[in-house]
């Protein structure tokens, strides 16, 4: 018999945050919001979340007194970024429940691991084979074709640590600047997916089994930054059930406690006539967090996806996923932060994260415009 | 010419609360949402809104030196409660914006002012007289007839302060009781007023004069506190448009910034039909504060209350006020609040206030359930 699930934590607890940038900020003030105490560690004094904890801890992530501390205090803790050192996780988890557990973080981290955990699941991914030297890379370019993707197993995000390849020549190119670059991890090469959009899930587990997830959104990207999330994503109905039952599948295979997002390539929707039936869907990857494709939840839906994190930590009930009204979510990235408020729409919603600096290509704030149907929202 | 609206306040602007109970708690998760900072100034060290705001000062509110330091910090200064002492806000005023002014706080924390005031304005109250000694009080029933309600003008809350009047013996009693209680204030008699229903609105206003207001909610009460307010509320619609007119003529006159709840009484809906054309609206008082009938638009709105006071009392634009779903606020009462989460229906959202401490007839948090349409919400 499986163990029996633990006990719904009381208001009154305290939540462990490891991390205090936007996503760090938007948990503490959801904890709050039902009641729970929250206690933040980040190595930056300057950190957003730290204006909405109830204790902040200055401090790396490899102190293990703070690491100790925190553990100590708090009932579960939590994170905002995948890259928590598995050191750290190891060390909370001794210590305190840690969620999403330590099986999360390590798959998520290694774009390697990810894809074979993936395709242990029975889950459709991108054809792709590790690559740690020039003739490892030959021999996947003739499985891949071309044009194809060599990428570093760790630390990528927002487009780097990921050359295209579309000949010999920029492979040997891509391998050598990457394999210069790839830190601790190594280099896989996956097929180019000439996709058609791409869309983001976001599913909620917590530790009874039970699952929520929210509508996909349609996600648009710029200078390799997410710029909208759009919901509803234009799929078929038949694709968008695939992508539930992928995301659950995948929760369920992780024993998940949290929220988790999908992110998906849609190819083969060419729009003429019948094309939805041909819609193909490959997961490109997952993160075990709340996620910025999932903002649009904040406004449009009755409990949000930070909410809804700090429930699945807490293994209270799931909340209602519904979607009250359509909606998009647009990043404020660097300056365009200042067009809070006065270039804003009335029907726009801005969330600013209270950054001291704007920088070119930082995450400010965003802004989620709802999109109401007629009649809807009378006061 | 009037003298033009000041500009925005800018993220990062500091927000200074008085006082750190829920209402605080909740204005400091709103101007967090927005980018701002907040300090909070309250004398209990175990304030509630102490979990999210960026800085705390547990101070008396007649501590002219934390006062100072507060006021010197923040760009704009709001407050959670009516009853701050008139020094304390003028000490406030005079450097730094206060919002609300002190008008709407000296009008509001006195009953004989307030209906004075609401009188100046052409606003429909219950007939009422100020009354000083017994001579005054039989006078003023002569004028009202019974039964008929004596108030405390000051510092009555929650049923607190006043006694119902159905003879004249009971008046003399009730008159020995108050007058003894009545503190710095004097006593006021007002007519008893048979009402069927009792609605709030609640309604906002920002310096360069735009206002936007939510649904009348229907409230009903327990052992004189709160206990559900329900969108929409059971009246028609000539009586709601009489109530928007009647709020939006209330801020006018008060140049009002911020929210402003206004508590009505609806009477000669007897239910018969054609009734509803003879519902006759009186006011009962006004807060110049968020309040607990607006708790509803936390969950049921794309821009709450709460959002919507800091969007004011910064001079933003307004945001919008539509009701996404209809809603009940029900309030978690001392030890009510042990039923999240095991007690909740899957559609209730908690919102928990993080007291250290329940008691009873203590507001402990509440509870919005969203009564969605049919097909509304889908994800």
């Amino acid at each position: 018999m499986p163990p029996s699930p633990p006990p719904p934590l009381a208001p009154g607890a305290t939540i462990g945050i490891l991390g205090g940038g936007q996503l760090g900020r938007m948990l503490a003030t959801a904890a709050a919001q039902l009641g729970m105490k929250t206690h933040i560690l980040c190595p930056d004094e300057q950190s957003p979340a730290f204006d909405v904890c109830t204790k902040r801890t200055v401090a790396d992530y490899d102190d293990e007194e703070a690491l100790k501390r925190l553990a100590g205090q708090a009932d579960v803790v939590t994170y905002e970024f995948e890259n928590v050192p598995a050191a750290t996780a190891a060390f909370i988890a001794a210590h305190t429940p840690l969620a999403p557990g330590q099986n999360a973080l390590e798959i998520s981290q290694d774009r390697l691991h990810e894809k074979r955990f993936l395709q242990q699941a029975g889950i459709a991914v991108a054809p792709f084979a590790p690559v740690s030297c020039l003739q490892d890379l030959q021999e996947a370019l003739d499985m891949t074709g071309m044009p194809a993707v060599l990428k570093t197993t760790r630390f990528g995000y927002d487009g780097k640590g990921q050359r295209i390849i579309g000949n010999r020549n920029e492979g040997e190119k891509a391998f050598e600047e990457l394999n210069a670059a790839k830190g601790t991890g190594s280099l896989v090469l996956e097929a180019f997916i000439p996709f058609e959009r791409e869309i983001s899930l976001i599913i909620a587990r917590n530790a009874s089994g039970q699952m929520a997830h929210y509508a996909p959104s349609e996600n648009v990207h710029r200078n390799h930054i997410l710029h909208t999330a759009t919901v509803p994503a234009r799929i078929c109905g038949k694709t968008r059930k695939e992508a539930v039952r992928t995301a659950r599948k995948i929760a369920t295979a992780l024993d998940y406690r949290g929220v988790l997002a999908v992110e998906f390539f849609v190819s083969g929707a060419n729009g003429s006539p019948g094309a939805d039936k041909r819609e193909k869907l490959l997961v490109n990857e997952i993160a075990p967090r709340v996620h910025n494709s999932g903002h649009w939840t904040m406004d449009a839906c009755p409990v949000d996806q930070f909410s809804q994190h700090i429930r699945a930590i807490c293994n209270w009930p799931l909340g209602p996923t519904a979607r009250l009204c359509d909606a998009v979510m647009t990043n404020l990235i660097g300056d365009e932060v200042f067009r809070v408020p006065g270039e804003l729409d009335p029907d726009d919603i801005p969330h600013v994260y209270g950054k001291k600096e704007s920088r070119p290509g930082r995450k400010m704030g965003h802004v989620n415009r709802l999109i109401r149907q007629n009649g809807q929202g009378e006061n």
